[in-house]
């Protein structure tokens, strides 16, 4: 798992560069600009928000899983149109949670007392 | 980086379990029910869009990194609630971009085809 | 100005109520359900927001109003698919600013104490 | 109904314009800046969104009525920080769906044609 978010970084790096929007979705999504990327933010959202009321009322949780790599995909892609990674998202959330090092000691077992009271 | 999400995924399980509203942010969250969460990821999801749109107008970027690690915090956190973790959002990514077994693999070096379209 | 609401809510109850997808963008989006119209209403919302922060940045505020109207309108559509209409939003605000019987006072001159706190 | 959007305009212009963040929700709403009213916007539309997936889900559709003033509501303070107005938005929406002269014919009746495409 661990790498993901960075090949996620690579793969959508990769096909902005490519210089033709019919070439993928990213190339193509991208051409349109930045708008058109917080567009598509706007929409999944609403979307994630929808599959979690349907999950809360007896719906299909998996629809849940869906709209959220949905969103998160393309907040990843937003990054990338501002010069930005998923590698600073994570430094943050590490940062805030005080989760540094957290590759080396268990989550549960050794948990940092600075995100108390987070 | 690599199991920070994982990590994450943990503290607010803790903190939800906690059964005590004002022990944390999180515990206060989640006693108030789905709902509450549902609405700081449309909150979140704006200040986000809120935020590109400042970049592309010569605003400072790094204030885009805050507002994703605050929708992607308030996303786990829904997760949580509705029994459903980052692993199963990362696998889904993972399987939609055939990034599968990444780390063992250059993301860029060894592309897996699968992903040409998207 | 007047009867507009209401009158658009003729409108897209007749669209709505054709029977037929294809005749007109109101009774495509009715066909496809709910949530292709909330998704829309998450779409435009994200637009206002965008418009609104490119007039902030000096931009034209004519796009504001424009996303304005497709939001109202989408709401609109949205209340129409629920049994519900414009004239009950208006009561809903009449109520909460204590402006009822608007029309036969001026707006200005005869404020209703009841609406000094909102 | 008639003047109830212009009357709210009036209300909320004459609430920003007393310059006491401390005397009215509008008040401190506008001190606080344009983003502060962006983010109710988005989180109303995220709140009109929820109680739609309710009232589908069984529950009381009146909850989408008093979202949906909350949305419209915080789109005329938008409005109003903008230099805009109900008015316009109207206006647009008159246009779009050619209504214009709505109020001396009947909605139903007399239906323009030119909005048959909408």
């Amino acid at each position: 798992m661990s790498d993901l978010l960075q090949a996620l970084d690579a793969v959508i790096a990769e096909r902005r560069g490519s210089g033709d929007p019919g070439s993928s979705y990213v190339a193509g999504l991208c051409y349109k600009g930045l708008d058109a990327i917080l567009k598509k933010i706007a929409e999944e959202s609403g979307e994630t928000i929808m599959a979690a009321k349907d999950a809360q009322h007896g719906g299909d949780p998996t629809a849940v899983v869906k709209e959220t790599a949905d969103l998160w995909f393309h907040c990843l892609v937003m990054l990338s149109s501002l010069g930005l990674g998923s590698e600073q998202v994570m430094a943050e959330l590490e940062r805030r949670f005080g989760l540094s090092g957290i590759a080396e000691k268990s989550a549960r077992g050794d948990r940092n007392p600075s995100t108390q009271g987070v």
